[in-house]
Order: C-alpha cells, then structure tokens, then sequence
C-alpha cells in the first residue's frame, strides 16, 4: 500500500519501495527532528528558472554540501556564509534538495540481494527564501536551540556585522517526502533454512561526555543543559 | 594555508575556510573508509552533457540520495535497483556529486558566530560507471564487506537474476577533495573572558548489541565477526 504525505507530489512520490513511504507530515517532522545534519543540494545551471547563478558556471553539475539546520513549522532553516557561491547561489532561488538521513541499522538478511539498512530519511525539493536582516536573529536562534538546547541564553549573540556575514535561508516543507525502513530482514522464504544467522545490528548516535575547550577560565563551570543532551 | 589533494580541481578547491581542505589523498581514503553512507545528487536536466536522461524530466532539478558504498581503490562503488529512475540516469552518465560526511562533534563557542560542528567531508565530482554484468558480483562484495565485514562468506550471493535487478555504479576519485574541522571553538579573543563555559560535546556512533531476526532458526549462532564490528 502506497503511503503519501501531504506534501507529496509527482516528484517526490515515492517510486521505488513505496511502501517505505510514509503517510503523514508528523513522521517528516519527527525525521528532521531527530536529525542534525542534512546534506543540500545546488545545482550549476544557466537553463534553470533564473537566467544565472552567481558563481556556478559549470552547467548542470550539483553539489552537495552538509549544513546544519533547525525547523521552525512548516519550513526548515539553515545558514552559511556570504562567501560561499553555493549559498549565494540558493539565496539567488536555485532549484534545490534538501535531504535528511538517519542510518538506525544495519539488516543482515540470509541473501546479499536482501541485505540492507534501516533508516529514516526525508526528501525536500524546492526553492530557498534567504531571510532579511530584521528575521535573521531568530532563525539563528531557532537552529542553535535545535543543535544545541538551552545554549543561546549562554551565548554572545551575532554583531550586526556577523550578522549581514550571514546568509540565512529558509526551504518550505511545500514538496516532501519520508522514507522509513525499520525491522527485520525480509527474506526469501527459500533462504530461510539456511544455517546463516539474521537480524539487524542497531546503530545509534551517543554524545558526550563534553570536552573543555583549552582556553576555559578556570572557574568556568559546565552548564547543566549539557546533561540533557547526553 | 591552503592544502589542497591531487584530485584538486578548480571546482572541488574549497573556497570557504580553505586551511580545513587536506592535503592528501590518504585523507579522503580514510574518511571514505569510515562512513556508510554518502548522499548522491541526480539532476534532472536536457541541457547537460547528455541529450537527455531518461525519467528526469525536470530540468535543473537535483535529487539527493542516501547510499551504502564501498570503496575499491581509486573509485567509490553503490548500487541501486534498475527499476530506480535515479539510478538509471546515473547510470547513463549524468553529472554527479558523491558526498560522505561524518558528524564528530557540537562545538561549543562563547558567540553564536563561532559556534559550529566538528565533521570530516568528502565530495566527489563526475560521472559514474556503469559496471558489466562480469564485474558485478566482485564490486558488490567489496560494498558488503566495507559495510559487514565478514559476512559475505556466510550470505547467499545473488542469483543472475537478482544481479539483472541491481544497477553497479563506480565513481572515479579523479576530482575530490576533504574538508576536515575539528578541535576547540575558536572564539574572538575578546570573548574569552565571558562566564560561559565553551568546549566541544563529541558525537559517536555505536554499533549493537545485536538482535536476532524473528524468523531465525533457534540453533542460529550469531557469527564471531559481529564481535569485531562493536
């Protein structure tokens, strides 16, 4: 049965393995939650929907690139410098893809054919908005709460001149998808006699225990939100 | 100072914060050798180097995927269903980039600018291989043990017709470059003084315990190399 999110269209319907997709915008929510790192893609293309992109001169090459992100509703938001041609170029509203995966195992089935690995992933296709200068603060703040919880209060917030360093950009969860493989190995049945143990090898992400930077005052003591995030 | 390794080229030389490119070939070997998975960009798109790709008919939009690889030697090896139109364009030749990222570390910074992650990346520019149906076997074994090692001698190798299903693709590392950061937040010296601790929260991934499948027969041993990979 063939599970689609509300944010699902032609392109992001899943083809292969629909099964694996999910029905609801809840479990892309959960996915981008849970997740850190998503890995961005951007394009150099002169025939796309903008004439040019500054920069990126070698047509129809992509790059991907990790960022950082945070999730403020219906959007997900992530930031770079002002420096960086590929940022310039999704600020600019290159075509993009922003995707989220979260390896949970790895799935010793009895075959070659039906080994495999358990994640979480989400696919988000469209284009970037990069925030103005009045709305950059709190979508910076939005990202560190999620990477970090209860860090901001701690930190010195950006200059005005860090700030117009930065590029923010914020990517509308208007066209996505999930995809969840969870559980057991699904083998032939003919392999199932087979002496050959199956099952899955769990993986997880651990953090901690923190590490003091070199240059810490001495008197300078751990806070206490770093014991949340162990 | 700006390293750069021999698959250096204009396109892959980092731009941004170039004293975290490395300067060998060895560097990005070992953090290949270290990841899983990589995140795969397809682009749909009639104006590049092909004709046109079939299946992909949105011209300049990427798509970014997770693969398991494995490495043999000088080329990165992934596979994919032949009933994935992704993977058939990849297969036809369409521009890639191929990018493994390893998440080590929040860095905790006294600013909100300095604040950041510790990661080793790999990006990989081209154009995929195709692999004939007499090197198949071989490069999927290569994947298998990079993810599992050992177990291949114990899994039953595909039949003709399951390697029939299964589209072999192999990137050149012909263009490619590391960006390696990592150590203490490097905060503005005029920060140093502020009360507020800075450090690095490390981030590990964990392997285990093992869980058999359901369907596993009770004399199934689990095998000894599980052991190696914890």
């Amino acid at each position: 049965m063939e599970h689609q999110p509300p944010g699902a269209t032609e392109r992001t319907r899943l083809r292969r393995l629909p099964e694996k997709a999910t029905a609801d915008r809840a479990e892309v929510y959960r996915v981008l939650d849970a997740g850190r790192l998503a890995h961005v893609a951007v394009v150099g293309d002169r025939s796309g929907r903008k004439a040019s992109l500054p920069g990126l001169d070698d047509p129809g090459q992509p790059y991907v690139v990790p960022v950082a992100y945070g999730r403020d509703g219906d959007r997900v938001l992530f930031h770079g410098s002002t420096g960086s041609r590929l940022f310039r170029a999704l600020a600019y509203g290159a075509p993009t893809c922003f995707t989220v995966t979260l390896l949970d195992g790895l799935v010793l089935a009895r075959s070659a054919f039906e080994s495999s690995m358990n994640y979480r992933s989400v696919m988000v296709l469209g284009h970037c908005v990069e925030l103005a200068a009045a709305d950059k603060l709190a979508a910076l703040e939005t990202v560190s709460e999620h990477l970090m919880p209860g860090r901001w209060a701690d930190i010195r917030p950006p200059t005005s001149k860090e700030l117009a360093a930065t590029i923010v950009l914020a990517l509308p969860l208007a066209e996505c998808s999930a995809k969840i493989s969870t559980g057991d190995p699904t083998d032939d049945p003919a392999d199932l006699d087979r002496p050959t143990w199956a099952g899955v090898m769990p993986i997880r992400t651990v953090l901690g225990p923190p590490v003091p930077a070199a240059d810490l005052r001495a008197a300078t003591p751990a806070p206490g939100y770093l014991e949340d995030w162990l």
